[in-house]
This record gives C-alpha cells, structure tokens and sequence, in this order.
C-alpha cells in the first residue's frame, strides 16, 4: 500500500485515463456495435444515435480502470463487461427521456422526438437484455448478480424520484437515497465488477465498490448544481433542464430550506408544471447561488470525493489507481 | 422411449398439470410476491396488480412441468428460474400496455391507466432487472444465456412488429418471424431452461426447446384467431383488440389476400387508425370466417401442436410428459 498518489492535474484526468485504456476503450467501442447489430433497422439505427452521441463512456473506463488497477491479465471478459455496464446506462437513458417528457439529450433531439416514445421504450428493453448477454459472456456469475441487483436498484431509484415529485419539503436523506439508486448504484457495480471481473482479492473489490459509489453519489450532485449554472451561474445550453422537468434536487431543496416566505412561494409555484413560467429560471438561478445552494451541494459532493479517493489507497500503485483519483476529481472540477 | 402417452382430455389438462405441480406452483407465487417487494411502494402496488390479475402463469408451469420431466432432483432454482420467467413475461405485459395503448389487461384497467406511463415503464424495469436476480440464484450460467438471448429476441420482435404497422400485404413469413421472436422465444426458452435447470442431456434439454417453441407459436396464433371469434364468432370481450390496435395478424393477412378488391379497400381503410370506424368490428370478424381465414389461422397452430407433441416423445414417459402433451391440445382447443 502507497499512500501518495501521483498528483494528475484534473482538467487533464479523463484524457490521462482514456489515453491508458485507448486499445480496451476502441475494443469496447466495436463491442458496442457490434451487439447492437440487427436485422430489425430501426434496432442499430436508434441505438448507434443515443450510443454515438456523444456521451463520454465513464462508467465502462471506470470498468476498465478498475480491472486494470487489480491488475487484470485478461482483458477479454473485461471489455465484455465494460459494454455491459455502458448498454444498461443507454437503455437508462432511452427509458428516462420517455419518462420525463426530455425533448433534448446531449444536446440533440431525443431519440424518443424522432423515432417516437414505443420505439425507445422497446430498444432501451432490447439494449439490456443484450447487456445480459454480454455479462455472461464473462463467464463470471458474480458479476451477473452485482449488475442486476444495480438495475433493479436503478429502477426503484427512478420510481422512488416518480413518486416524490411535487414534494418539495423532500428531506435530504431521501434525496440521497434517490440519487444513491438511480446514480450511484451504476458507478459502484461499474467499478466493483470490473475488481471482481478480475479476480480481484475481497479487500481490493471492496476497495473499488466503495469508490464507485461515492464518486456516482459526487457525480450526481455536480450535475445537480450544474443544472443551475453551478456557482458560476454562466448558463449554457445544459442549464434549467431539471428545473424545467420539476425535478426536486439538492440544490432546491436548500435553497428552499433557506428563503424567506417569499421565496418559499416562488419554488413552490415555480416547480409546479401548471404553474411554472417561462422566465422563472433565472430567479431559480439567483437564489440557487445567493443562499449558498450551490456551493454547498458541491461541498457535500467534495466531501464524497475524499472518500473514493482515500478508498483507492487499499489498492496496490498503479498509474491506473493514480488515474481514477484525479478522475475523481475531475468529475468535480467540472463544476468551478 | 415409449411413444404412446396417456391421453389426457384437454379441457382438463390445465388443471391436471397445476394439480400435479400444486407445491411447486404455490412456490413460486410466494417468490413472486416475495421479490417484488420495495420500500418504494408503487412497486409491489403495481406489480400486485398486474402479477395477480388473473394470469395463468402458464409459462413457470411449462418450466416447471419441464424441469420435472427431466427428473429435477432439486426444485428450489427451478422456482427461482420459474419466478423470472413469469417476471420476464409481466415485464413485457406492462411495456406492451404502453407501446400499444392498450386500455384493459385481462379485462381490468391496464396499469398505465392506473399508475400512468412513467410507472409502468420504470416497474417493468424494475421487474425485468429482478427476473435476472433469481436467474442469478440458480447458480446457472446457461439458463441466463437462454434467457437474456430470449429477452433480447423478445424485444427484437416487438421493434419488428412495431416497424411493420400498416404493412397490411405482410408475408406470411414476415409474420411467423414476428410472433416467433415475440411469444415463441419466451415458452421456448421457458421450456429449454427448465431442462437445463434440471442438469438434463442435451437430447431432453432439444426437446424441450422444440416444444416451447412450437407451443408458442400455436398459442399466439391461436390468440390472433380468438381476436376475431375464433370459427365460431362468439363476440367476448377479448374480441376486436388487435382489431382496434390495427395489428397485422396472419388471420387478416389470409383475409385480405382472399379477399376482391372492394374487401381490400376494406381492410386498407379499416386497419388504419385515422380511418378506422367504431362498426368495422362486425365486418372484419365476418370476412375472417367466410374466406376461412380463422379456420386455416387455426390449422397453421394445430400443425404446430403436432410437431411440438412429437418432440415430446425423446422424454422418458411420465405423468409430466403427458400432461405437457395434453396442456398443448389445450391451448388450441380453447379456440373452438
């Protein structure tokens, strides 16, 4: 055990990592179409779209990071696995964007606006049932059983988050619950199964899970904040969604928690889907930033990102180890 | 080997086979209320619903009467694989609702006009994600192969379905492929893997995987000739469904093929649902008898049936094997 890790400069993190994983990254990357291939067109069609578009693959390079900091000496079932965990996260994704009515996702039209909601309802069912498929491919039943348990754990998440909606008094804790299930259950089974997908000791397993959860849980709470322009409040193309959705995040419910009569008033009519207005997100945004919210949701989710990077010390030195520390950080920088 | 089986009168046959399987059935109603359980309770709320609306639970039956008839020493995974098939099935019952926008489900309220959209998706999830829990349980790698190809195949052949809408000069072909992957799968794998469960050759595991899948393909044939009447065009209130769905099923697809021109121009403007009128029921369900189309639908599934009782025959006799024969003259004879 090494305690003091290489210091990666976090702005440089996630190209540091997928620049050591790049042969496993583009042997996953062909996984993904591969399995994705279908004489039904609509098939390859709707999935290549959301797969393509641009999401940033961190849950399987947490996967393959991880297999490769408990020194994995095949790599095969690795990147089976690492496809898996990416199939399930699109097929979230697909089912999510029906659920919550999103007309955009990464930018571009959801793929629900233009292939229609039964088409991404049926591929989203399609894709995880092909992540199955590759999961057993591993040969490794354990790592069957982390992944469904984490899938149904992301659904109860989601319908746990369906069934608060409107509630904005939410107690912390049951925010933390939700997004513990339907965000950072998937970060921790990426990282745990890939430790176990390579036969890793308990101690290093436990080591790898206990960061996938913390930095899915940190995760999770950055993009809360960045929802609302984080502290910097510039607002960018991704910034309102969840306001607009009537989602009840961290953020809001401090912000909240900390107004005045008033400002009660303002969220409890401004997040109501009958009674939003059009130009309520900016005065979201204010007071999101003038009660301290934001920057309070990014402290709560530093102090996630200690715990997964002082969870990684358990593993032997690695520049794989040095590489999910500064992506830890990474996931958090984003935010300033 | 012994060709001659008990016959067993088919109106009694379902009855004969739960009977036989009585603890293993009620086992298996046990582990489905069981795993359905959350603290999230839209889910065990739905789920209640749906699992206890009246099913047959006729595919754990065929996986359990599978298992049996492969002499199962241990009966405890073929519950639990039994308990996923039946979860696998619901799930796709609760998405179908949605994708078809179906109102009633066994003649109650469909789910999604109870709890919504958003819920029946995510539950259906959540129940998808549980079936591979209790696969997991089974400690077999082959029966979550058989099982996650059969789901990905599944949702292959509702894409299908759904990208040949209004496609009303479909090839018969077409169609067998559809209702192949759609219903077929399912029972065939329901069937294999209960084989395999009960660490059976490799000759009883083929045969088993015959029958499920010529079983399924009578059965669904079957239902699409009792949309319409059947032969006898008694009108219940199952009638007219896929009718109102403007689904393309082999008995319009003879119809229209048999039909002159104005009958053409019929079925065109009826299986459109922008065209579509409240009394075109009547009319469709007499051009389906009078070319014979529910008769020669209804042909196609006995000539299934035969082949999937044939199959049967590789299996040692026992009162399982029998009551399997006989359980698939009952899925026919329900038409008449």
């Amino acid at each position: 055990m090494d305690a003091t890790p290489l210091t990666i400069d976090p702005e440089n993190a996630f190209q540091v990592l997928s620049g050591l994983l790049d042969d496993d990254v583009r042997a996953v990357e062909d996984l993904l179409k591969a399995r994705a291939a279908s004489p039904v067109s609509v098939i390859p069609d709707l999935s290549g779209y959301i797969v393509s578009a641009g999401g940033k693959r961190l849950r399987p390079l947490i996967t393959l990071a991880a297999a490769k900091a408990c020194n994995a000496e095949d790599m095969v079932p690795v990147h089976c696995l690492a496809a898996a965990v990416e199939f399930i996260h699109t097929a979230t994704l697909l089912h999510d964007d029906v659920v919550d009515e999103s007309d955009l996702r990464r930018g571009k039209p959801a793929a629900k606006n233009v292939w229609g909601n039964s088409a991404s309802i049926l591929v989203g069912d399609f894709l995880f049932a092909r992540a199955f498929n590759l999961m057993v491919e591993t040969g490794r039943l354990p790592v069957l059983d982390i992944l469904s348990n984490a899938s149904s754990v992301i659904a109860e998440g989601e319908v746990h988050q369906l069934a608060v909606q409107g509630q904005l008094d939410l107690p912390t804790e049951d925010y933390l619950k939700i997004i513990e299930a339907k965000t950072a259950a998937l970060f921790e089974a990426a990282a745990q199964s890939g430790a176990v997908c390579a036969d890793a000791p308990p101690g290093h397993v436990a080591a790898l899970k206990s960061y996938g959860r913390n930095l899915g849980l940190a995760f999770q709470l950055v993009d809360d904040a960045l929802d609302y322009g984080g502290t910097t409040a510039v607002i960018g193309k991704s910034v309102g969604d969840d306001f607009r959705e009537c989602k009840i995040t961290l953020p809001v419910v401090i912000a909240r928690r900390r107004g005045s009569d008033e400002d009660k008033a303002f969220w409890d009519r401004a997040l109501n889907p009958d009674t939003q207005s059009d130009n309520d997100l900016p005065h979201a945004i204010h007071l999101i930033r003038s009660t301290g919210a934001a920057k309070d949701t990014l402290a709560e989710a530093q102090s996630y990102i200690e715990i997964a990077k002082k969870a990684l010390m358990a593993l032997p030195k690695s520049p794989y180890r040095d590489s999910l520390s500064g992506f830890a950080d990474f996931c958090v920088d984003r935010a300033y």
